[in-house]
C-alpha cells in the first residue's frame, strides 16, 4: 500500500510556499486547511514573510520542527531539493505537490517527477500530485479549491485524475446535496494514482463508513491493481462508479496533451470495469447522479411507485424507467382504494399516483405510507414535487426528508423547480437530503445502478499442458505456424475437424468410415492443391473415397492424400487481443457478417469463468440465432462457452500470445470445431 | 387557423374568478396580466368582493363591457354559461379556462368541454385550456404561474401539453439564460392544441422574429396538421425540437390517466418527427439544451476548437462531439504557433486550447479571435471556463459574451462552476448571455442539431390504375384473397416472379424457355402439393421440363403444372401498417433474421419520396450486405428505393389497405420480384 498514514490522518502539516494572498495556492491551501476541521500544528514557510495567517511561520524549511504532511505550492525545480529535506531529516511521511510544471511541460519535468518519486519512495512516504488541487477529508482539508464541503463519514469517496474537473464535479455534487467523505485530486500521478487510492481504501475498507466511490479518471497506469481493488470493495459492499475519459481518438489525446496520461484502448476499459463491477458513466452530471442514487438505501426489485402533483415528468420518468429495464406497474385497486378516498377528486393512483396540483403535504405523506406500508410489490419511490410559484414547498419538502429516513424503500425526490423552489431545495439540503432536478437523468441514473455488472472473480489455476505448450513457442516470434498452432489447439483441448493421412486404398477407407461422411478429401505435396484439382469436398460414400483416392494419388508430386471431416453449420468467431496493462480481451460474436456488418460482439478480460463466457454468449444480439431459429439447428451455447474459457486458459498458459483468432468455430449441436485458427506471438 | 389575434394581442382581457389572493389562480392570473406589459383595458369579474387589486371589478359577466380575451378561473359547472354570455354577448374572440374538473375526471367534463367548443366554434373564437396555466408573449402574460420571464422577441415559442411540466422547463431554461417569446399551455386542448399553435405560427411566419420552437407533448390530435405546419415553418427556417412523452406502455397509460391523452404508437411519432425535420428528445433537460444551440448561430460545419483552462471537461466534450459525429480536429501549427506565444508555457493549442488554469481573460480573447480570424477549418467554439475558486471570473464571462456577440461562428459557453461562480453566471444571463453548466449534454445537443433531420415533403400524385387497383378491394374487408394481391401488386407495378400456367408438353417447354433456368414445377389442382409430390424445386434442363411434367400430370386431380422462375438472392422485407391519424408507416429492412433478430429495420411516414426511400435502405445497419460482401452478389439500392416508393404509390391509391407485407422481395442485382404479398384491409 503506497498511502501512509500521516496522509489520510496528520498530526502536523505544513505549507511550503504559504502566503497571505488567499488568490494564491499556497495562501487558499494554508487558508483551508486553518479554517476547516485539522487540529494538530500547523505551518507555514515562506523565506519572505514572518507571519503568514497568524500560522507559526518559518522562512526555510530547514528550520522547520518534525512534520508530518507537506503541501509544496513552490516552483517546481525547488521540489526535489524540498523533499529531501522533508523526508530525509523531518520525518515526513506524506507530501502533496500542489505546483504544475512536471511530466505535463515535457521530459526536463518528468525527470524532477522521477527524483521525487526516488525519495519519497525510499523514505516509505506518499507523494500525491504534482499538479494537483490536493485532498481532503474529515480531519484536514488539504486543498487549495473551493466548494470546501463539510466532510461526513458516510458521505462518497471521491478521486479524481484532475483537479479542476474535481471541483467541477463536487459543484455539481453538493448543488443536489451529495454528501463527501474524502476527495483526492492525484494531478500527474507520480506516485500515487488512481487505483492507488482504490487499493488504500481497499486495504481499510473497515474502517470507512462510505460505502460509495466516484471516479474521474484519465488514465489508468496499473489496471490490475485497479481491477483487484475495485472487485474486493464491490464484494464487500462498496459502489463505485466511474468515467474514463478520452475514449475517442481525438479524446485520447486531448487526455495525452493534459495530463500526459497514455491512451488506453476503450474497449479495455469497458471490459475492466464490467469484470470490476464498476458502473460506468460518461460525464459530470451522470457521475454525481449516479453517486447520488448509490447514497439512497438498495433498491431490492424493479417495481417504483411514481408520486407526483404534476402528470408530465412523471410520464417522462415512466419512459425513462422502462427503456431501462425498470418497471412502473399498475397498482391493485384493492390496496390503492383507501388512498384514493383522502385524495382530491380527480386524483390517479394507478400510477403514477398523480395527487393533483393542489395536492397538500399530508397527501404525499398517506402517499408515501401506503407505498412503504401496504404495496408490498413497491420496491422503491420516487418522488416528484415542484411548484408552479402559487405558494411555497416546505412542508411537503419536510415529509419527504421525514419519510426517507423512516422509509426501508427508497424515496428519490426530484424538485424540478429550480427557480420556484431554490430557497426551499437549498433549505432540504442544509437538512442532509439530496435531491435530482431532472427525472429522466435520475431514471438513466436509477437503470444504470439497478443493471451494474456483477464483479467476476476469477482466480488463476494451474493450467494442463503449460510447459508443452511452452516448449512449442519458445523462441518463436510473430505469426506462428500452422502446425505448431494446431499442436497448441490440441493441447488446449479445443476440438479440430478430425482428418486423417491416407496412403493407400484401405487406409483411406478405414479413415473415412472413423470420421463419417460427408468428408473432404486434399492431395497431399502440390502447393496449388484447387489448380490440380487436388480438393474434393462433398465425398459422401465408401465407392467416392475409393474413387477419389485413386485420382488424386495419381496427381503429380501426390505424396498422400487428407481425408477430413466437411464441416458446416452455425459460424462462431472467437478472438483475441492483448492490450498492454490489461492483458488479454477476448471477443466472440457470430461470425461472417455478423460480426463484420452488424458489429455484434461481446468483449471480456481474461482469465474468464464459464459464467463470464455463458453471460457473453447470451448477450450476443444474434443469440436466438444459437438457439436456434425458424426451424434452423443451433448450436450449444455451453460448448461455445467451453471454448472461451478454454482459451481463457490458454492464454494463462501462453501469456505471450498477442492476438489469436478462432474463425470459424463451426458445427451444429454440441459438436463444435475450430475449422480455422491464427495466434500470433 | 383556429387561433384568433385576440388571444395573442387583445386590447382589453378579464378575469373571471378573479382573487386578492395571489396563491389563487384567480389572483395570481390577474397579478402576472397588471404588473406585466399588458397595456389595454384589464377586468375582473368577482360577485363577492367588490375591488380586486385595484381593477375595475364587476359582480357578474353580464355587467362586463365588451371584451376581448376572458380567462376563466371558476368551477367547471359555470364555464359553459360564461362562454356563452361572453361570445354571445360580449364580442370575446378568445378564451382562456385555467380551472381543472374537466375530461381528465371523465364523462361528465368532456360534454362541458364539448359544450365550450362548440361555443367558441360558432363565434369564431379560440379556447385554449381546460385545466392549462395560460399563456404569455410579449403582449400580455395571461397565465398563473411563476417565474414570468422577461420575454423577448427573438426568444423561443414554447408550446406545451402540460402547463406544470410548461413550468419546469422554463425554469432550468431561465436558469442558464435561454429566453422565450411567447408560452402556450393547451392543458386538455379541447380546442387549441399543440399543432394548432403551430399552425398558427406558420400562417404568421413572416411576424415572428423567434426561430426557436420548443414543444412539450402528451398527445397529438391532428398528426396531418403537425407534419405540415412543421414541415412549412422548418421550410422557413424554423427549428423545432420537441418532447413526445409516453413512449413506453407504462408511460402511455400514464399520459392517459393525466390528460385523456390517446395513446399513439412511438414509432409512429418517430417518423412523424423526421419526415416534419422535427429534433426529437427525451426529457426537459435536453429540450432546453437543444433549444439553447438553436438560439445559438447556426453551425456550418462539423468542426469544432474547444477552448479551455482545464483538459477534463474537453476531453469529455471531445468524446460526446466525436461519438454524435463532430469533429474536433487537431489545429495546423502554422496557424496557431502566434497564438502559443501568448499563452503560458505548458498551454496547448493542438485542439482543445487549453490556456491552462492561470489563464487570463485576455488571452482568452485571444484564443477566441483565432479560432474566428485565422481558423477556416473551425465551424464553432465551445470555451469552457470555470472556476476553482481562487477568484471571480467577471472579466472572462464580459470576453466570452462580447465575442458571442461579435463572431460570426458560434460559441458555446460552458460554465461549469455552479457554485463558485453563481454570481458571474447569473450576471452573464443578465446581459444575454446563455451558458451550459455540463459539457457532455451541450455535446450530445449540439450533434442532435447537427445531425437534425431534413423535412421529406411529398405531395399527393395522380396514381395510375387508381380506379382499377379500387375496383378490386371494393366491397372488400379483412385478408384480401391472394389472387386479388397479385392483381393489386401487378397494377402497382411490383414485379412478381415469371410463372405460367401449362397445360402440355410443347406448353412447358414454350414456358421454360421464356422464364430461363433454374424453375419451380407446380401442380395446380390438388390441395397439399407437397404431400403428393406435387413441388419440384431447382429444374435445370428441358429435358427434366418434359419428365417433370409427366410426373405431374399423372397425380390425381392434377389439372395444370404452373412453370414459375425459381428465385434466389438477397430477401428484402417491406411492411406496411396504418396508424390512426398519422397513415401509413412503410418499413424496411433485410428478410428474416435481420428484421425478426436483429431489428434491424428503418420506418418511414407515407408518402415516401424516392430520396428518402434511398436513404431508409442506407441507414440499414445491413445496408453493406445490400450493396454485395464478401464476394456475394448485393441487390441494387435503387431498385429497392423505387419499390418503397411503389408500394407509398399505392396506399395513396389504396388508403384502406390497414397492413400489407412484401416478405421477401427477392433477388440478386437489379432483378428483385416480391415472392410473397399479403394484403389487409
Amino acid at each position: 500500500m503506497k498511502i501512509t498514514k500521516e496522509l489520510i490522518q496528520p498530526k502536523s502539516i505544513v505549507v511550503i510556499g504559504a502566503s497571505n494572498d488567499i488568490e494564491k495556492p499556497g495562501g487558499k491551501a494554508l487558508y483551508n486547511i486553518k479554517n476547516g476541521t485539522f487540529d494538530g500544528d500547523l505551518y507555514a514557510v515562506n523565506p519572505k514573510t514572518p507571519s503568514i495567517q497568524e500560522v507559526d511561520t518559518f522562512k526555510n524549511v530547514e528550520e522547520l520542527p518534525q512534520v508530518d504532511l507537506a503541501l509544496l505550492a513552490i516552483p517546481a525545480k525547488f521540489c526535489t531539493s524540498t523533499i529531501e529535506i522533508l523526508v530525509k531529516e523531518k520525518n515526513t511521511k506524506a507530501i502533496i505537490v500542489l505546483s504544475a510544471g512536471f511530466s505535463e511541460m515535457g521530459e526536463e519535468g518528468k525527470k524532477i517527477e522521477r527524483k521525487m518519486v526516488e525519495l519519497v519512495e525510499e523514505a516509505g512516504a506518499s507523494l500525491i500530485g504534482p499538479n494537483c488541487t490536493g485532498m481532503m477529508n474529515v480531519h484536514h482539508q488539504s486543498n487549495f479549491t473551493t466548494p470546501v464541503p463539510k466532510l461526513t463519514d458516510e458521505g462518497c469517496i471521491f478521486i479524481s485524475s484532475s483537479g479542476a474537473t474535481a471541483v467541477f464535479i463536487m459543484e455539481i455534487g453538493l448543488k443536489m446535496g451529495l454528501d463527501f467523505s474524502s476527495i483526492f485530486s492525484v494531478g500527474n500521478a507520480a506516485h500515487i494514482s488512481v487505483e492507488d487510492v482504490l487499493e488504500y481504501i481497499a486495504e481499510t475498507y473497515e474502517e470507512h463508513k462510505a460505502r460509495t466511490i466516484l471516479l474521474y479518471i484519465e488514465s489508468i497506469n496499473d489496471p490490475q491493481v485497479f481491477l483487484k481493488s475495485a472487485q474486493f470493495l464491490v464484494e464487500k459492499g462498496f459502489k463505485i462508479v466511474a468515467v474514463k475519459s478520452g475514449t475517442s481518438d481525438a479524446g485520447s489525446r486531448a487526455a495525452a496533451s493534459h495530463t500526459g496520461a497514455m491512451l488506453s484502448s476503450d474497449m479495455a476499459v469497458g471490459a475492466l470495469f464490467k469484470k470490476a463491477g464498476v458502473i460506468r458513466v460518461y460525464g459530470r452530471q451522470e457521475l454525481v447522479t449516479v453517486g447520488s442514487v448509490l447514497q439512497h438505501p438498495e433498491l431490492k426489485g424493479k417495481n417504483i411507485a411514481i408520486i407526483t402533483h404534476a402528470g408530465g415528468p412523471a410520464v417522462m420518468l415512466t419512459d425513462a424507467l422502462s427503456e431501462g429495464g425498470l418497471a412502473v406497474p399498475h397498482l391493485p385497486e384493492a390496496k390503492t382504494a383507501h388512498l384514493l378516498e383522502q385524495l382530491f377528486d380527480g386524483s390517479s393512483v394507478s400510477n403514477p399516483i398523480d395527487f393533483l396540483a393542489t395536492g397538500t403535504a399530508s397527501q404525499l405523506e398517506k402517499c408515501i405510507r401506503v407505498c412503504e406500508e401496504d404495496l408490498s410489490m413497491i420496491d422503491g419511490m420516487v418522488v416528484i414535487f415542484g411548484s408552479p410559484g402559487l405558494f411555497a414547498n416546505d412542508e411537503a419538502y419536510e415529509v419527504i426528508r421525514e419519510q426517507q429516513l423512516k422509509c426501508k424503500k427508497p424515496i428519490y425526490a426530484v424538485m424540478p423547480s429550480v427557480i420556484n423552489c431554490e430557497r426551499e431545495m437549498a433549505e432540504f439540503v442544509n437538512k442532509g437530503g439530496a435531491f435530482f432536478d431532472e427525472e429522466v437523468n435520475l431514471g438513466r441514473a436509477m437503470s444504470k445502478v439497478f443493471n451494474r455488472p456483477k464483479p467476476s472473480i476469477s482466480n488463476n489455476i494451474e493450467v494442463k499442458n503449460t510447459s508443452t505448450i511452452q516448449s512449442i513457442l519458445k523462441d518463436k516470434k510473430g505469426l506462428l505456424p500452422v502446425r505448431d498452432a494446431l499442436k497448441v489447439l490440441d493441447l488446449a483441448g479445443i476440438k479440430r475437424p478430425q482428418e486423417r493421412l491416407v496412403y493407400d486404398e484401405s487406409q483411406a477407407e478405414e479413415a473415412a468410415k472413423e470420421i463419417g461422411f460427408p468428408l473432404v478429401m486434399k492431395v497431399v505435396g502440390p502447393a496449388h492443391k484447387s489448380e490440380v484439382g487436388g480438393v474434393i469436398l462433398g465425398v459422401n460414400s465408401m465407392q467416392e473415397v475409393k474413387g477419389n483416392f485413386a485420382k488424386l494419388s495419381a496427381i503429380p508430386d501426390a505424396d498422400g492424400v487428407q481425408i477430413s471431416e466437411m464441416v458446416s453449420g452455425v459460424e462462431i468467431f472467437i478472438g483475441v487481443k492483448k492490450e498492454p496493462g490489461f492483458g488479454h480481451l477476448i471477443t466472440c460474436g457470430l461470425g461472417g457478417i455478423f460480426v463484420e456488418v452488424m458489429k455484434d460482439i461481446q468483449t471480456v478480460l481474461a482469465p474468464v469463468t464459464k459464467k463470464d463466457a455463458l453471460q457473453m454468449v447470451r448477450s450476443l444480439k444474434s443469440y436466438p440465432i444459437i438457439k436456434g431459429i425458424r426451424g434452423k439447428e443451433g448450436v450449444d451455447e455451453d460448448v461455445i462457452a467451453d471454448t472461451i474459457c478454454k482459451v481463457s486458459d490458454l492464454l494463462q498458459a501462453a501469456p505471450q500470445i498477442e492476438e489469436m483468432d478462432i474463425n470459424p468455430l463451426m458445427g451444429r449441436g454440441d459438436h463444435l470445431v475450430a475449422v480455422d485458427i491464427v495466434i500470433t506471438l
